[in-house]
Order: structure tokens, then C-alpha cells, then sequence
């Protein structure tokens, strides 16, 4: 068995199920591996950010962890916006990115470059194998470290020689560490906080946000008077009708400032401090108000369940949580808007969807109306890396064959990664994408007077304008085959929504707003 | 005026006409800026891959620095692959890269990276400015650094708050560094060499494959009997009917070998020596005979033409240069193969044409087939990262407005950055782009076996098939707004790329082969 086949087999012993590629050269050896190799399924993306935005999509779902197969360092690099999102989603990513053979490094040949120090700034583990025996304990050291809390991206280096030359088989998976518990000192003075009757939000994220975090947090709050409200951003939320429902903290600094005026203490579960996504002249980074206290219960990468169990046993919350209830408004009719479209999607969401939202600028209208649909998943561009949507879409239809998902996709951003689609389609995967046609990057026109700039003319605001030539999605998503229609009215969007979600295998509607 | 303006107009003070952007929240003071600056024309790429490959056309083309706007680490990873590819063609460039406020930073915003260490692996020079009374001068050092011999890739950090704070006014272009001369003793034991009677190959790249350069060798190797093999993968070569006719490298290993062989004496003019762009099991890295003496006349970053100059004066070499006579075979007629359409487009390619040649498994047969076409400059894949030739092409025709390009281009390549075919269709750019339609990653099939691992099955096979589902790229490119048209048949290709090349703006033919 040869170093590739040692590395498969180690990934498959590990618990890895997919490896989304975009192999090379560097990488045929391990490709060919995988026809030796049981167990080990591998996903086409014809370009590395969909291979990336997959695998985050997977992990999230399936909750094991993702790899992806990449082919030196342009080919990493096509693929860190992707591996930044599913960094900040704190998804267990193991990246296997070929190189060349460690004897033609010093050649410097065309496709030569510093493959550590690109898969540095968005990785947490970075190793280059040193030869083909080395391998499999690189990749088992690869998973581990992925695998470490909250969730971790690991990158592994494989010259093209140490994939060809005989090595010794696969390697065990070490021991993963595990979630640090909080400290009982910590519970009690948050408990403490929590019955002091002063304003307190519990800021959530991560497993705070999922069952059974959700469920402790609903009890808590129901006993204590405490709000919830969710991290702007998140990898990963179920939400929906019979579900403890939480706000979210809006991304519009003022708005953000307003959900949390008046707030005392400010206690973080899974979360960390809320921050202005960018800065803007004359307004705070921070959003929490000046004088609340912010400390934290249980840090992503701490035991946030174990953190809420002990909390609510602490407080003694028996309380039931508030549920959601199903509530979906009728979606009314005619030109079509993100509100009525939220709408819409709240009324024909079958339960157990998977959401995944790149709506942007039409997002709070979904989160708004969508909240209570049908009990689903709720998946986010946790790093604000736009062109995730369509790739993890797909990554989360791979993990969950049995489930719908509906993806809300503005356009400007669908367009980074557009390749995803042709996956969608070779899979056979049963994702609805809505593509939110504004035929603008509307939520740059909004930041540039959030910015102070205003006042700027034609040249500008050409860079935020797409529609010279307006995109044809429905021509777009059929070049790749994937059947789409168009819809500008509530009714035909709910038509074509329906008919989506009925049929088997993708579908793509142009919502012409 | 403000940082953004104050780096704006230093920009073009130092010959900086153009700007390919993909802007965001944190570049919008620049974008901005760029109504109150005459003379910086901003063109919009969809993605950053297209952003940075347009520049580097755009630069080869126009002989003046290119420069990109990006949006944060994550749209910089994204735009890498064609940095990548730029810095292997020595194109200056000078990237602006926008960041979070300098204030903002310690938040860790889910935006946040390390800029500059994603800049890092594929750029020579990077700053981060300061505050935004330093920015023109880091605009100013960006592009002298830039433009230092032979060309190199600048990073320029721009924190958001350095943009919108007061400035002082632009910064003048510092001294740029000259091409060093090449010592007279070199040049003497050159012409020794040459003089000796022994196999000598001239191996070209850079200036050596332009006038004057090209003439020069012509002369030399016309006095001397050298052959003149240029490097596999150029920046920019003017060659067809009047010019001085070059061999180039083959990319296969044996065949490079082959052309070599024999050799006994290599003399580098603006290239590195040859080596083999992927290691293969039981094949050389170093491509050069093993006997074989490689001498530098002139490095990538000296005054190759002035070497050349007095090399040729050394020699006396007054007899004038051999060159190609036009000569277009008759494609022929029936189903098209890669001859038949290199042939085609040898036939029909208009003097000054500009070729973009990302072909990959079919660039032989191009080169072979356009040897004797009318004269145009040949641009290729420098740096092996594919996904540069739409964007490449559409470059190229922004800085040659009256020139047209025709784009010869691998089916799988050109859904890396597929993108560029809006910019193409919004600029109105006389591109004639010529997708070659196998259906595959053909050219890791032919690898497959070349690395010894040809026994593959059916699932590594299904990493290298692209055709379920085929892509319509008629409908693709209409869905971007590029007229489109299909030819299985040399005398329908030869039909449409006659009507493409004929027609003003951007045309499409998927080449089925």
C-alpha cells in the first residue's frame, strides 16, 4: 500500500465518509486510492471555493467531520475564502492539499509556491508529511486536531512522492480532546447574575443554539426573565415551531445597539463579545451597552451543554421553555418583496428543511418571517465571506439525502461560487435555491453611506450595479444542469417554490425583485 | 481629501490607468474616491479570480502596471491563483487589499485575518499603511516596487479608517529600479560558447521573445547555428509569419527531453533552466541533458535586450534573422479535432491578434497549427494555476481596444473564473472566446497513467469526467450576456469564429470535440 492508500484508509478508520475534490496532478495517486479504499465517498467541485463551502456544509449537517482534497497552493488558496467561513463556524475541516515531490521543490517549477504559509492564516494545524510512512499519522494527527473543541481547521501536506512510495498502512485516530468543563465557580456567580432581576441576555451561539442547549437556555430564560438572542451569525440554528425561539442580534450597528440598550449583564453561552461586523466612522466596535457587564458562562470550545445543565440545576429552572408556535402569515400577493418571500417560503417549508441563508440584504425579512415555519435548520455565513450559499447548500444535502433544503441566495454573492451548482446536478441533490435578483450588490449601496461616503457619483456606484448585462439565472442554472423558472410575483414564486420542493433533485428560481 | 483619494490620485500619478475591482464595505471610501479622480477607469470583476487575472493581461498587454481592489483576506485568497500565475509572468502589479479599521481589529470581527500573511506567499513586496497620512506614500512605494525588474506583485493593506481620515495630497513615484547589465565578461564567454560549434540551445523567455529581443536571437542563432527554444510557458511572445520562428519546451517530460537532447551547451536568456512542471516517478526534475553546460547570459530581472545587444555585437552577428513565412494550411473539412482547429483559427486570426492560449491538452496543436499565422502575441499560463484565460483575455482587451482576442480555452479551466464572460459582455470587449469542449479534465487522464497510477477505476475516472450533466455553454455564456454559438465541424467553427472575429463585443463558440 502506498502513502495515498495509507492516508484513505486512516481517514475512513477516523470516521471521514466524503472528501469533496478538485484534484491534480500532485493528487492523481490518491484518487486512484480511492478505488481501493471502502467507505470513503469523494464529491467533484469544478472549483475549489465550492469544494470548501461543500465540506463546511457537510460538517455542519452530518457532524463529522469534512475533507476536502485540493491541489497546491493556488488550489488552497481558491479555496480559503470557503475554509475562513467554516473556521468561524468552527467546523472540524481536515484540507489535503497535494504538492509536488519533496525532491522537485528546490526546481521552483511554474506551480511552485509556499503551501504552509498559504494554508497558515486559516488553519489551526498545519503539517507537511514528511514521506510516505509518515503519512497516515499525519492525516490521524489531522483529523484529531480538527476534531479538537469547538471544531478546527487542520491542513495537510502531501508531496506527491510521499502519496507514491510504499508505506506501512493506516494509522489509528489518537486520542480527540475533549470540551473543557466550567468551573462551578463560574456557574454560580452567572446564577447569581441571573436571579438578580437586573436586565441579563443570555448571548448565544454554537450548541446554545440546538438541542438540548436550546431547550436549557428556553428554561432558563422562562425562570430567570432573561432574553436570548442568538450571535448575528451563526454555523448552525434550529428554529421553527415547538422550538425555543431566540432573536438574532441584527447586523446593522444601530439596530444591533438598540436590541441591546438597557441590557446589564451580558452573558456569553457558546458565543463571544458582540461586535460591529465592520467599523464605521463615529460608532462603536463593541455593541454591547457601556456599562453592562459582559462575562462568559461557557466559552465555543468549552462544554456549553454541560455549562447549561449545571446552570439550570443551579437555578433550579424547572419552568417549561416558551415555544414558538407555528405561525405562518399569508404571503398575500403580486410584486414580489423579501418579506412577502419570507412568507412564502415560512408557508411551504416541510419540516425538517435545512435554510441556508446568503440572502444579505434580505435576510432579517427571512429570519423575521421564517420564525415560525416548520421546525429546520437555519445555516449562515458565519465568517461573512460571501459565495458560500450555493456550496454549502450542497455540502448539507450530501450530508442529509432525506431532508429538503432551501437556499436563499442573493445574487451578487451566488456568483463566487456559481460552479456549485453543476454538483447539485450530478448529485442529483434536492436543494431549491431562490436567487434574490436585485441585479445589485445592494448592501454595498447601503454601507456606502454607512460609511460616510454618500455623496458619490456614477463611477461608484457602477461597482454596485449589476445589471449591465442583467444575469439570466434560469439560463445560468439550466448551462449546469439544473431546471430552474422565474417568478416576480408572490403567487408564481410560491408556485414555483412548491413544485421545487416536490421534485426530486435541484431546482433554481429567479426571484426577480 | 482623504486617504483613499490621496492613494487614488498617486496611483495614477504614477502611470496607474486602471483598476480591477471587486470591492467591499471597507474599500468603499475608494471606490468613492474614484469619481473625484480623472484617469483611473475601474473595471468590475464578479469574482476575484477574474479581477486578478484581468490584471495581469491587462499589464502584459499595455506594458503599464495593473492594479486590483479586494475586500479583506478572504477576497484576496480568492483573487491568489492568478496572483500566482501573474508573479510566474513577472507582471507588476499592486494590489489594494481593504481591511477593518486599525481600531477594529482586536474585536476579531467575523471578517478578520491576517491580511498580510495571506498576502505573503504570493506577493514580493507587502505593507500595511499605518494611518492615512501614509498612504499615498505606501501607494507610491507599492508601485515602484511593483515595476522593479522584472516585474513584481505588490500588496498595499488599506485599514478602512486610513482610508476615510484626512490625508495630505498624492506621493510621487520614488526612483524605480533599473534592469541591471549583465557583466561584459558573461557576455564574452557567451559568444565563446556559441562560437565553439557545439550544440547550443538559446533558451528564451521574457524580452527574448519580444521585439527587439526577438530579432536579436534571430541574428545570433542565423551567425551561430543555435537553436532558439523558448521556455513552455511565457508571459508574452510575438511570433507567426515575419517574425523570428521559436521552438517551445513541450510540457510532457520525454518530449522535452527529446527536444534537448543532444545539447551541449544551454545559454538562459531571460528564463530559468528547464525543469519538468511535475515530478513523475522515475523521470528527471532537471530537463537539460545531463552533460549539458547552463549558463545564464541574462537573467529574468537583467537588461536581457541590452544583453543581447552585445552578444550580437561580440559575435558580429550581421546576418539577418531567418523568419517565418506565412503559411496557413488548409484546415480541412468534417468533425473537428484540435489540428483541424488550430488550423482553423492559423487561417482566419487577424494580424495583431491577441492569442490566449489556456488549451492545456490541446496547446500543442495550437502552437504547431499557428506557427505561420498572421503575427499576434502569444500569452500563456505562466504559473500553471488554472483558471486565468477568460479573465486573461478579458484583460488583455481592455488594454487593446483595437485589437482582437481570441481566447483558446480548456472546458474545465474556464469554469475556474467563468465570470470574466460578464466583464467581457459589459465592456463590450472584442473577445472571441473558443471553449474546447471534451467534456473532461483531460489532461489528468493522460497524468493518471504519467505518475503510475493507471490502473485507476471507476471512481477516480469520475473525478476527471465533466459530463454528467454536460455543460451548455451557449447557455452559459447567454446566461452572462455573451452571444453564443455551437460547431462540431471544422467548417462550423471555422463559420462562427469567422462571424466572432467579425462581430464588435464578445462572442463564445463551444468547439465540441
Amino acid at each position: 500500500m502506498n502513502g495515498a492508500e495509507s492516508l484513505a484508509r486512516t481517514l475512513t478508520g477516523a470516521g471521514v465518509e466524503v472528501c469533496f475534490a478538485n484534484p491534480g496532478t500532485s493528487e492523481m495517486h490518491f484518487v486512484a486510492a480511492l478505488d481501493r479504499v471502502e467507505g470513503l465517498r469523494c464529491v467533484l467541485g469544478l472549483f475549489e471555493g465550492v469544494v470548501t463551502g461543500a465540506a463546511d456544509g457537510y460538517a455542519r449537517m452530518a457532524e463529522k467531520p469534512a475533507s476536502t482534497l485540493l491541489h497546491l497552493g493556488p488550489g488552497l488558496a481558491n479555496g480559503l475564502a470557503n475554509v475562513h467561513n467554516a473556521r468561524r463556524a468552527n467546523t472540524p475541516m481536515v484540507n489535503i492539499v497535494g504538492d509536488h515531490a519533496t525532491y522537485h521543490k528546490e526546481y521552483d517549477a511554474p506551480l511552485t509556491s509556499d503551501v504552509e504559509g498559504v494554508a497558515r492564516p486559516f488553519s489551526d494545524w498545519v503539517r507537511t508529511s514528511a514521506n510516505s510512512r509518515s503519512v497516515a499519522r499525519d492525516g490521524a494527527a489531522a483529523v484529531a486536531a480538527a476534531l479538537a473543541p469547538p471544531g478546527r481547521i487542520s491542513t495537510l501536506i502531501l508531496p506527491a512522492d510521499a502519496s507514491w512510495e510504499e508505506a506501512d498502512g493506516p494509522a489509528p485516530l489518537p486520542a480527540v480532546e475533549a470540551r473543557a468543563a466550567v468551573a462551578p465557580e463560574t456557574i454560580a456567580s452567572a446564577a447569581q447574575a441571573l436571579r438578580s432581576g437586573e436586565p441579563t441576555v443570555l448571548f448565544l451561539s454554537g450548541p446554545a443554539l440546538r438541542e438540548p442547549g436550546l431547550t436549557l437556555v428556553g428554561r432558563i430564560a422562562a425562570s430567570t426573565g432573561a432574553r436570548l438572542v442568538a450571535q448575528t451569525l451563526n454555523a448552525r440554528v434550529e428554529r421553527g415551531a415547538g422550538r425555543v425561539g431566540v432573536e438574532f442580534l441584527p447586523y446593522p450597528v444601530d439596530e444591533a445597539l438598540a436590541t441591546l440598550a438597557g441590557t446589564s449583564r451580558l452573558l456569553l453561552v457558546g458565543a463571544k463579545a458582540p461586535v460591529a461586523f465592520f467599523a464605521y466612522p463615529g460608532k462603536p466596535s463593541a455593541l454591547s451597552p457601556q456599562q453592562c457587564e459582559v462575562r462568559t458562562l461557557a466559552a465555543p470550545g468549552e462544554d456549553v451543554v454541560g455549562a447549561l445543565e449545571a446552570l439550570a440545576d443551579e437555578l433550579e429552572a424547572r419552568q417549561a421553555a416558551s415555544l414558538q408556535v407555528l405561525e405562518t402569515p399569508a404571503p398575500g400577493g403580486g410584486p414580489v418583496g423579501f418579506d412577502t418571500a419570507g412568507a412564502a417560503v415560512a408557508a411551504l417549508l416541510p419540516e425538517g428543511a435545512i435554510v441556508v441563508d446568503e440572502a444579505l440584504t434580505g435576510a432579517s425579512a427571512f429570519l423575521s418571517r421564517t420564525r415560525g415555519a416548520a421546525p429546520h435548520d437555519y445555516l449562515q455565513v458565519t465568517g461573512g465571506a460571501i459565495g458560500i450559499g450555493l456550496p454549502l447548500a450542497t455540502g448539507a444535502a450530501i450530508a442529509c439525502p432525506d431532508r429538503k433544503v432551501v437556499c436563499l441566495q442573493a445574487d451578487g454573492s451566488a456568483m463566487y461560487t456559481v460552479q456549485a451548482l453543476w454538483t447539485q446536478a450530478r448529485e442529483g441533490l434536492d436543494v431549491t435555491t431562490v436567487i434574490l435578483d436585485n441585479r445589485s450588490y445592494a448592501i454595498l449601496k447601503g454601507e456606502l453611506a454607512n460609511v460616510g461616503a454618500a455623496n458619490a457619483g456614477q463611477k461608484a456606484h457602477d461597482m454596485m450595479e449589476l445589471d449591465r448585462p442583467a444575469l439570466d439565472w434560469v439560463a445560468m442554472a439550466r448551462s449546469m444542469g439544473v431546471e430552474a423558472g422565474r417568478a416576480a410575483t408572490v403567487e408564481e414564486f410560491s408556485r414555483q417554490l412548491d413544485g421545487g420542493l416536490r421534485s426530486q433533485g435541484p431546482y433554481l428560481i429567479d426571484l426577480v425583485l
